[in-house]
């Protein structure tokens, strides 16, 4: 009981997704979900970003467990890398996470990677060194745990995602009393969720969006398409019952959808009755007044149900005038523009879209203000760590921390890799491990560098420019050009081969022969041509070719 | 008097940019606004994206004059295109206006390419056929009309941007009295600016920005920044009005802020005491709580002083602990990203940051539904044609006017390119004519296309691999491969180099020495190798060369 935990989150912090901790006792390691996050435009041609788990691959042990406090893809997404990488024991998860990440590691020929085991909310579980128990919060998927991490005599809450819904769907409030028990207790560090910390006030309930789908359905005559995460089985749930009361049955469009409706409704976290559920292709014969179509594509992916819907490439559901889209999702920062381009086009079908900027339809997930001070002032931990947050939103829980009367010296800052050190004395930083971005382009993980994105984005702006030199002996013929995404004025390509032309005469005529002096040279001077006509910067590529 | 007014909307019409709108009558042309957009995602390389001008450049008789209806860029940016593309009599705008783009056309040395006259507000002007009004109306820069054009019998109003701000800062309000006149005498067709025609309620005044500054800038003891537009002259005032009152002096950073500083304190429109002002390298003489920073920046910008100064890449501004940074603006769908990143760099420097999702320190300058509905209701217009807007607003708009009593059939929902003729018969769309986008890239303009665009997406995923092959006869030597942003598992380029030979190899054991047809036949097989082991798809681009 006289050791030391230390506390190194992977990912999660200074940015929203890839959501990843480490927890270090006695020679243990645990880890606190294992999340991926999607790739930023300057991500060129990157499909999954996951965090750098290097070093959990190196652990001489192993990881005892992986914890998982709910089922989003920023917090179980990166698992199928995560086993391949590093040897893992067992993973916990609630029922419903669990039955959601089965179908992902199985999709990944994973499924006996690691014993999955169920975590029940209440009864600790023990890992090695780590006492867990899972308490109950709310979010936007059924099923979210915080967890109370106990080990080295220390104990810590890890909120994962919440909210304090005080009437969620399934009645499943944020358990405050048990977070007051803890308190009581005392709790040494919080590492709370910090998206939400910058907006004041309270988060609605997600039950404002049923009370929204109560007022828009009952009004509309044609078609009704609600969009979603294909995560949010509340949502969803809430849609289908007013659909019930106005007399519409209900399709589920959309690979993951379909998917995630299965699941929740084999393990009982939606109610739906068999006669009430449709397949696409039996939309045709029902009037589209006795239709809700339940479809992903909420942030506007490109392959995703609502895009082909809107763009009319979907085999069964189309849009007409009359029909009403539902948009019940807030887009992803960067994901504006997709979802603007599919409300346009739907709206260019006839059909009238709501979305969140104009009417109740979407609430969100997290915790703000004054939710974060209600945990604060149940939880009084010794110390606060915020995490899963973008570095203002970090900035912005640990002001309300200092307000809560926690010393500035216990509110650690931290970031991806930074190690932090509990024990009798408080939490404090005691070294920083690599912790970066493993980037998943295709079949490759890991093989994407900074060097390919660098060379893509060049290449994304003006394009290539090939020249193409043959050398006999020390005479040359007049080289080719090959430009793909670069394009200039008409007589630029000719005046770009005199140039390579002389520079390759004058070098030869002054015995320069070597291949790479040649190139070199020649990427010089024509690239100051080419910029100084166009203010252009294509890649510049010299083949020289000796016969 | 019985001819037929024609109406083109060249840009503005399902986007947020470019405006820009054709009026022919008799036999002459004039042009309302000349606008620019900025480049989205997939514009790769981009720099601006103009209307397509070539109709006007088309036109025997020219254009006899642009008039133009206030100074953003989306309404004066593509002026000194315009006016290389066409021949231009003369441009007409407000005093301020006049100031701006005086400014930017003696930049790109056409102050004489153009006759410029000042438009007041009241007295109608002659311009051949069209008898034009300016009608002011309030906006997030000063000095905004709107137009009623008379031309054949028929009277338009096209309302340019506005909203109805009661208590603007300049007093200069909308003025819907002199509109609630036109709607008296009879107006034929209206207009209208769409941008918040979703949006329900109404617009707050440009004022409740200064009482929050009046809030907020007493309680500060560090620097204070603000960030806006470099146009809004009367945020700027306001924040230096407050900045008096406190006791800060004024720095103003950012070239375009500086140049509309000076423009529209030359003018009067600004009310800025000498020494208030500081230049930048002066700012080190005073204590941070005695400081004002106004700069450039508010949308992330790349290069602009507030990304700079984020970065700590600024020669003269810096943040720290205790400073305070206000974004006084929106950020532009798709510029969302880049405003996070300065914001988080600027909490992490240690600065309290206020933005407009968390503090009231920006309004729109677009009038929402009911300020819609007001203006609907004074103008009484017989049709309505919404412009100055993505799809889904211009669809908003024409619902307020179906409310509003406008028949259906007077609603006209058209194109960039849309003719719209306007006689005693009503207006109704008669023709389309060619309307698209024109980019500005380097000193290029209108050399980038689509096909060029296409390349550099397809670039910018994958990467490009190149293959160069040497033929001696019916020989080939092993062939080089280059690659630049693509990469693969280590042993792929050796195993693409052993496929590119015996591709070669069989081929000349055929006999086949048609380059075309080596080429086709290396690209088949090694794209289709490189993405069976990858799932990526290079540009691939194979250099045959004979010796």
């Amino acid at each position: 009981m006289n050791g030391a935990l230390r506390i190194i989150p992977l990912g999660g912090l200074g940015e929203v997704g890839k959501n990843m901790t480490v927890y270090e006792a006695g020679g243990e390691t645990i880890v606190v979900d294992a999340g991926l996050a999607f790739p930023r435009d300057e991500h060129l041609g990157v499909d999954l970003v996951l965090p750098d788990m290097s070093y959990l691959a190196e652990l001489p042990g192993g990881v005892r467990a992986v914890v998982l406090t709910h089922g989003h893809e920023d917090h179980v997404g990166a698992l199928p890398y995560l086993l391949r990488t590093a040897n893992v024991r067992e993973i916990w998860a609630t029922r419903l996470t669990l039955g959601l990440i089965k179908s992902k590691l199985d999709e990944h020929g994973l499924l006996r990677a690691a014993e999955l085991r169920e975590l029940e909310v209440g009864p600790p579980v023990e890992l090695g060194p780590f006492r867990v128990e899972a308490v109950r919060m709310a979010h936007s998927i059924p099923d979210c745990v915080a967890l109370a991490i106990e080990a080295e005599g220390m104990l810590v809450v890890h909120t994962g995602d919440y909210k304090l819904d005080h009437t969620p769907i399934d009645g499943l409030k944020t358990d405050v009393g048990r977070l007051a028990e803890l308190g009581n207790r005392g709790v040494d560090l919080l590492l709370g969720d910090s998206t939400n910390a910058e907006r004041p006030g309270v988060t609605p309930s997600e039950r404002v969006v049923g009370e929204a789908f109560r007022q828009i359905f009952p009004l509309r005559e044609g078609r009704i398409l609600v969009s979603s995460f294909a995560s949010n089985v509340h949502r969803m749930q809430q849609a289908i019952d007013v659909a019930g009361d106005v007399g519409r049955k209900v399709c589920v469009v959309g690979r993951s959808m379909r998917k995630n409706v299965n699941i929740a409704r084999n393990l009982g976290y939606m109610d739906v009755p068999d006669g009430m559920l449709l397949r696409p292709e039996e939309l045709a014969e029902l009037p589209p007044r006795e239709q809700l179509v339940l479809c992903t594509g909420s942030q506007g992916e490109p392959l995703s149900a609502l895009t082909r819907i809107a763009y009319h490439d979907h085999p069964a559901v189309s849009v007409e005038r009359g029909d009403t889209v539902i948009i019940s999702a807030k887009p992803v920062p960067g994901n504006e523009l997709r979802v603007h381009d599919a409300i346009n086009r739907l709206a260019q079908a006839g059909a009238e879209v709501l979305h969140q900027e104009i009417a109740p339809v979407h609430v969100s997930g997290h915790a703000c203000k004054e939710e974060l001070r209600t945990i604060l002032s149940l939880v009084r931990p010794k110390a606060v760590m915020p995490v899963h947050g973008e570095f203002r939103m970090l900035a912005a829980h640990a002001e309300l921390a200092r307000d809560a009367g926690v010393p500035a010296s216990a509110i650690v800052l931290a970031e991806n890799g930074t190690v932090v050190q509990l024990d009798a004395e408080g939490a404090r930083v005691v070294d920083q491990i690599t912790a970066g971005v493993t980037f998943v382009d295709g079949l490759g993980v890991g093989d994407v560098k900074d060097v390919a994105l660098r060379d893509r984005r060049r290449l994304s702006e003006d394009g290539v420019l090939i020249i193409v030199a043959t050398l006999n002996g020390d005479a040359a013929a007049r080289p080719e050009l090959i430009a793909r995404g670069f394009t200039g004025p008409d007589e630029l390509l000719d005046e770009t081969r005199d140039e390579a032309e002389r520079v390759l005469r004058e070098l030869l005529a002054e015995d320069v022969l070597e291949i790479k002096l040649l190139q070199e040279h020649l990427h010089d001077s024509v690239g100051q041509l080419i910029y100084d006509r166009t203010r252009r910067r294509p890649m510049i590529l010299p083949v020289v070719v000796e016969v």
